[in-house]
């Protein structure tokens, strides 16, 4: 049935956060799923530890089980946005080639994927450590922690860039709706 | 977001095929979903292969690692059918409690669960064995496999039922669509 895999025309999309533990990617996709959903969306928010208990139960923090990890979520995400779903994903996704992968496949498909990098510099990251993880793995505790002790790949041309570092939360919310508004509110509604 | 967590109204369910190996799973629900697209509906098939590659690698066929598997199948069809979709699963789903389960919390957000059960006695599964499997499962070359060395258990009260080792594919197809078109269909256009 190619049907299934071509996305239908209602607006469905991707939208991809990533960036490292704590720069505030569950905060902003939560405030941007409330505001899509207001503006008449059907939206699902795939957090990473959400996914982590429904799918990826057991799997671990290396490579191969964080690329099994964010591939899970990149396919059950092109599932739903195909179906006219805005699928908001905020996982870490260090991986540049796996995002990219995932990107692939869903704009073949038919699929906006919209990247946004929520950055921040690692200093205020470790100095906001607001679930103590970053002092655990600057004293080595924590194995595979993405930007302590393990990569994370910035993208090098998302859709979207934000930085809770140097911005408000407000800040960051602007410039994501702003983008949001022209590309994805606007199209649904046109 | 409450919101996310109740289906909308908008005709999506979850057709659950369920029944051994060789029953025809595979085969009735790719008809069903050509013709529930035909009929103007959002449809999803999830098949039990298609869901081990991307959702399961890795998992054996213990209880423990089935019951996983299946969760995950009924977590990403809920998903789906919350937004409207009618997902199809078609995985062997051998335990009844697990598939009560996703009933039960299917239900409780507002999705019909339609359980299909695919029957064939084991004789005509074994004699027919289009992938040879049986004859090594009742040689003993396979462990877990369902109805010869694992267990299956039937639902009791499915939706729909129909017995591929007595009915021809005609006659099965007859009975799933004419309870389709009354219950799911109508209803999406009513």
């Amino acid at each position: 049935m190619s049907a299934q895999n071509k996305a239908d025309d209602s607006g469905g999309c991707i939208l991809w956060f990533t960036g490292l533990s704590g720069a505030g990617k569950s905060t902003l996709s939560t405030v941007v799923a409330d505001y899509l959903q207001e503006n008449g969306a059907k939206v699902e928010l795939l957090d990473g530890d959400e996914i982590r208990t429904h799918l990826s139960a057991g799997l671990t923090f290396s490579k191969a089980d964080r690329d099994i990890n964010v591939r899970r979520i990149g396919y059950v995400a092109r599932l739903l946005a195909r179906n006219g779903v805005i699928a908001i994903t905020a996982a870490i996704s260090p991986y540049k080639d796996v995002r990219d992968e995932i990107r692939a496949t869903a704009e073949r498909e038919g699929t906006p994927f919209i990247e946004i990098h929520v950055n921040c510099d690692i200093d205020t990251l470790a100095a906001r450590d607001v679930k103590g993880l970053y002092k655990k793995a600057l004293a080595g505790e924590i194995q595979h922690f993405t930007g302590v002790s393990d990569p994370y790949e910035p993208p090098t041309k998302p859709e979207i860039s934000v930085d809770s570092g140097r911005q408000s939360r407000e800040e960051s919310i602007t410039i994501i709706k702003e983008y949001l508004a022209e590309r994805v509110i606007a199209k649904k509604t046109a």
